[in-house]
């Protein structure tokens, strides 16, 4: 016998009940099998009741907003009922490395670049600018080279700034920059530093690596660029230049993690972790007195995973530090560096505990492809001690219980596509685990994690991605609006920022429906 | 203020429970964070609350059962530890052509290729034999070859057994395969025939290929192969080899779908749908009783889903006559065929509801990387109609309604992991999306597919990767014999018949533990 069953039961509204599944709807039972016409009703409303659970099915249109809508729509129904025909060229289902022509001449991508997306809250300190904008820190003077410019090599170049020659290593002399590029020529020269600055090299075999020998070739950028921005001038201009960008990107918010590296000034000075922040923040103030549509930044500190026990005290040091110094800008912890690779946070557990509670967590967690391991694992961890945020949360979709944890506890899943094809995780975007997230409301944000490091804008590319390729055909306005929503709601900032937060966008959003309207509707 | 809430909430048990999260631990509230202590019981209850929901949970192992668990569980162990240090060399995250010879030499996959593994539920008519065997077929004598023998062709072969040389086609002249072999070398004719035969050919490229090139490939085997198999001698003689292949491969029950195509005679008598099923089941006969350790083998009629109205009219007529004369081995219904391609079951819905209530349906649906198409929808339709079970479902975690669906409805998911890689929906088996349907005890049952096609045992190569590659580290050899087990609880037997396949199952199984014991145990 057959028996199909829906439900109208309203719980009462106990904390418990973010637990059970969001909604119960009405209540039929069929006997045997539903005739044709018990058939199309029930199809309807399980349609109908799978989209009021899509991330955003709680928001309402405005008029204006639905004739955007319109036109979003239109498009992204264009690009699926493209690449439903042609997969192998559907910029949803291959490497971002084979779209960028693709995308670029995008319609939808360029009104979602045009389109003010709220925050970014996974991003990391040295991986926020362009490369174009990195190399052009090279043509500054006083910068010298040491080693060779070849990504394949085992040593790496290293750069810095000084006023004379900096002191032979192991047999090997520093050159002056400006003298090899104009030995080379520039285009040569710039075009070999962009290979080891970027994943989208000239090697293209990347795209089919494993995912340790990417995460070697993605840690020597950071190791190769800390030379060229740890100069205390570059790295003040990289800052500011990075915030323009992002806001360039539309976005208006920027909470960023980062190691609080050695920044050095050209006579040598190493500037101490707070004075790495005091500079952070007098950038940040010159550019929102010069930037009026800019809402804020904010820093969480992010020391390597990868530390001993006594690296990790010293951390914990600093961080107790920069909290009672800059509480309105630090605004909590987390560990970095490939979770495969590092310790499980359960090894830090206790101490973290220890520590006072205004310290917030951020944790990466989960950014892995294994189950049941020490790195998945990690998920559980983080719930327990407390995080505010997960990073990635890439293996979430594996374990029920951890999925009704993330509800209970409201903890927002920072998501970003496009970081996790390109370090190996996902080959096909619409195999992201997010399509879950998306499809039952999950707290999730969009991020882009290191966007320098693959070519891609601040944010577009990863909203562009996560719309066309991980969300359903059926995910609308609403759903991107959601996502901006999210952003400020998951931020750090306080309720009295988030309501200015809110009224910055607002006052763009609304330019930006105009601008739609203005130039797609038919 | 953090709170962490736990639950025990046991709900009345009413039917719709089951839609419900299924277990609520104990509740424990903690204002602020934990302290170190109440985080390790935390922790502790946490993973055992998890793993309390995986699939084989439930199940409790006999003394000699453990013995067998901690040899098989060391090995996982290894190979996942080897796995997490070398992940471009482990086979549960790369592509399984790259893995044959690794796995030939995995004692785990030794062990699980003498299991008995109950029964196959999802594996396609003339997708059962190995290549080997089905180029055996081509030395018969009176075998004619229209065409040529490139895999990269437009133009495949067409082959035909006949007593004399069939009439040429478009000018083309058949040729006596004996004689072609013989001028090309048998070995150089065969390696051919393989590359035709099997998309683990010469050409290494499929890996990459797209869906729809894969696709192209795949179903040009089905038409180069039916001149060989459909011929009546080969057609019972590969059946019967197939069963044989199949229980030396631990699979003691067959339910497989089939398209029932036109079988021939050597004098060009083509024989009736309802004269196929009568050879089928003449061998299915025989070899039962030159078998008595096989249970059984059934059989579900799946006509191509690329039906048109007329067509599809004209097979539910030929499924209304086999249910009548062979109602204990035509077992129900199902469409084959690429979904993506195909027409999505809501087309066909109402007739299907019409048709007497006794016939069952198998639906493959949601195999496919869509999210919210007429593809992955037919999930939805399966479910309303009321299939029995659901072949691949390879979209089902995609939304938590028909996850939710699946469970109330008891509905069981056939995964098929290596063909959900050959055929281009998921690369890195870590990213099956059965992970979630084992970690929380969905009714599923591991099956091959076309295991012939991709040079994979019957059964052993999709378990061995449902074992290391998407279960979790922790699944032990309770989520092996919950496989077998559910899949004789899912088939087609009947309740007499599952009683009888049981203790055939549990004879095997006794005689294997022990063998595992005498030759694995240090």
């Amino acid at each position: 016998m057959f028996i199909f069953l829906i439900f109208t039961i309203i719980l009462p509204q106990k904390s418990f009940t973010s637990l059970l599944p969001t909604r119960y709807p009405t209540l039929i039972e069929v006997q045997g099998r539903p005739t044709p016409l018990e058939y199309d009703t029930l199809r309807k409303n399980f349609f109908l009741e799978q989209k009021n659970r899509y991330l955003g099915a709680d928001l309402t249109l405005s008029p204006q907003e639905e004739r955007v809508n319109d036109i979003i729509m239109r498009l992204k129904r264009q690009e699926l009922t493209y690449g439903f025909s042609n997969p192998g060229n559907f910029s949803g289902a291959v490497h971002i490395f084979q779209s960028f022509e693709r995308i670029d001449n995008s319609s939808l991508f360029k009104i979602l670049r045009k389109m003010p997306k709220g925050g970014v809250l996974h991003a990391h300190d040295t991986a926020l600018l362009s490369t174009a904008k990195v190399i052009e820190f090279t043509y500054r003077e006083n910068l010298w080279i040491l080693g060779d410019l070849d990504e394949n090599s085992d040593k790496l170049p290293k750069f810095l700034f000084a006023l004379s020659k900096p002191q032979a290593e192991n047999g090997l002399e520093w050159q002056s920059v400006a003298d090899l590029r104009l030995a080379k020529g520039s285009e040569v020269f710039d075009k070999e530093l962009h290979d080891i600055l970027s994943l989208y090299s000239s090697d293209s075999s990347i795209e089919n690596r494993d995912i340790n020998y990417v995460w070697r070739r993605f840690k020597s950028i950071f190791s190769v660029l800390g030379g060229i921005v740890c100069y205390d001038e570059v790295w003040k201009a990289y800052f500011y230049q990075a915030l323009q960008e992002f806001l360039d990107d539309g976005v208006q918010y920027l909470e960023f993690r980062g190691l609080l590296p050695a920044v050095y000034a050209i006579n040598g000075t190493i500037y101490s972790p707070e004075q790495v922040v005091e500079l952070y923040v007098e950038v940040l103030e010159k550019f929102k007195r010069e930037h009026p549509t800019f809402i804020n930044s904010k820093f969480i500190f992010a020391p390597p995973r990868a530390a001993t026990d006594e690296q990790f005290d010293k951390d914990l040091g600093i961080l107790n530090e920069l909290r009672l110094k800059f509480g309105n800008f630090v605004v909590g912890f987390d560990l970095v560096g490939q979770e495969d690779a590092g310790r499980p946070l359960k090894d830090f557990a206790h101490k973290l505990l220890r520590l006072p509670q205004d310290i917030k967590f951020f944790f990466h967690a989960g950014e892995t492809n294994w189950n049941g391991m020490a790195t998945d694992e990690n998920l559980v961890d983080a719930i327990l001690i407390g995080t505010k945020r997960i990073g990635h949360g890439f293996a979430i979709t594996k374990n029920p219980k951890i999925l009704e944890a993330i509800k209970t506890e409201n903890i927002c899943i920072e998501v970003n596509p496009v970081s996790n094809q390109v370090l190996k995780l996902v080959d096909d975007f619409r195999n992201h685990p997010a399509a879950l997230l998306f499809a039952d409301n999950y707290p999730v944000v969009i991020s882009s994690d290191d966007p320098s490091f693959w070519r891609t804008t601040p944010l577009s590319h990863d909203f562009y991605i996560a719309f066309i390729g991980i969300s359903s055909a059926h995910s609308d306005l609403r759903f991107l609006e959601k996502l901006v929503k999210n952003s400020i709601e998951y931020s750090s900032l306080s309720a009295n920022e988030r309501q200015n937060a809110e009224s910055k966008w607002r006052a763009e959003w609304e330019k930006w429906l105009k601008w739609v309207i203005d130039n797609y509707e038919t």
